[in-house]
């Protein structure tokens, strides 16, 4: 349990770890870099995908600042990082300052972690964090809507919740409509072409309980299998579940309902 | 009073009005088309400035189409538009089809008009509906996040509401965040840099009530004032009040609240 700047902090001076749990009450945030020739489609692909894909800052060409926490950079303050080139992951540094460019411009991109808080306020219990692991997340079937060289399928983050409160999870994940906002879809994995939960894409296993119901949300790891997919020549994205954590508040992205 | 369609097609054939009050329960757009080398920094502006700028939709390069009305032809189906160059109005055709360019990019924003029906649903009397007028329009001492070329101003309309129901339509409103949400301001226009609100920049000014008081929203008409601030040598927008009329329910853009 950190504030946002200590957490930063940390990460900078070489701690790795999942955000998940770190930082209550702040915002967190996938992020994206592409160079400014690939901007243009990764922004559509934003417009045109906002669930997985809330767009929360744009950076300026090669900048490692950000709106969303001033004093940050981009480039040393999140706990592990991916570089991609041409759709192959390259490497999985702790820091990207040897592999930054003028460039780049870098998407911050609305995070569940965000609603967790929301979530747990209102009773919900979250297992992965019960369990200190980082949340599954999954491939589904579903495509993406296009935006130029930009295609892929829809990657979602799972939670286990209890069925009498499903309701409730849903109510306050439709409230913050900018970090991913209510379920895509609830039960029924086999329907998003989900074989086995027990072996998620990215991020760990969660064990449910009985009377658990399986409860999807659109993921920010979707731009990631989206960059995989497009081959683009270079990119920089987090490592799923290792997050920028921001300066804003989450209760800033909920709506007045 | 029309379906969505039957509305384009009457504008299609030559009807010019404004488009306050048509086809009810349909969302409308504002219209900003600008040749691709602008559309970058139009889409980095409308992310950064979410509340006057919802992006609803974003065509191909040279497209007349848009999935928010697939029957559509964006370049007969507006009733009224405006060609820009170099900052200057330079026409208002009721089509574009003369001035079309294959490198276009058109931007669909989300309307105040759409949330309306809401407001009336819930027993907000809209003045300029009454009075047959299009809604009064200001451009507001506030400016907008920059993005690349364009920056300026922001531009709210306005409607007189009874201070009982103010409170009642900063509710409703706020349910539809993509269509520019609560308001920015409620009284104290001089605050806003609005000396006299029988004055509007655009629309037609609308007597309030005894016991209204002036709120104001978001405007879809501030990437106009943008673009004539940035004076990029071309561009098409509505002409402010003459929108777009979609096929796409009020409701689906109505938040679970």
């Amino acid at each position: 349990m950190s504030t946002a700047s200590t957490a930063r902090a940390a990460f900078r001076d070489g701690v790795v770890a999942s955000t998940a749990g770190w930082a209550p009450g702040f915002v967190q945030a996938n992020l994206v870099s592409v160079p400014t020739e690939d901007a243009y489609d990764m922004l559509l692909f934003a417009q045109r995908n906002p669930k997985p894909c809330p767009v929360l800052d744009v950076t300026d060409p090669g900048s490692p600042a950000t709106v969303l926490a001033p004093d940050a950079d981009l480039r040393t303050d999140l706990p592990r990082y991916r570089v991609w080139r041409h759709g192959q992951l390259d490497e999985e540094p702790d820091r990207v300052t040897h592999v930054w460019r003028d460039d780049l411009i870098t998407f911050l991109i609305g995070c569940s972690f965000t609603f967790e808080a929301a979530l747990a306020e209102a009773g919900v219990p979250l297992r992965h964090v019960d369990a200190g692991r980082n949340v599954p997340m999954y491939v589904t079937n579903r495509d993406c809507r296009p935006a130029g060289r930009f295609s892929g399928p829809l990657v979602v983050s799972m939670r286990p919740v209890p069925a009498g409160q499903v309701a409730t999870a849903v109510r306050v994940s439709a409230q913050v409509p900018q970090v991913h906002g209510a379920p895509v879809h609830i039960g029924a994995p086999e329907e998003l072409g989900i074989a086995d939960l027990a072996r998620p894409d990215f991020g760990e296993p969660v064990d449910p309980l009985p009377g658990d119901v399986p409860v999807f949300w659109a993921c920010g790891v979707t731009p990631q299998a989206v960059l995989l997919e497009s081959k683009i020549p270079f990119a920089i994205t987090h490592a799923p579940g290792y997050m920028f954590i921001t300066d804003v508040r989450d209760i800033a992205y909920r709506t007045a309902g």
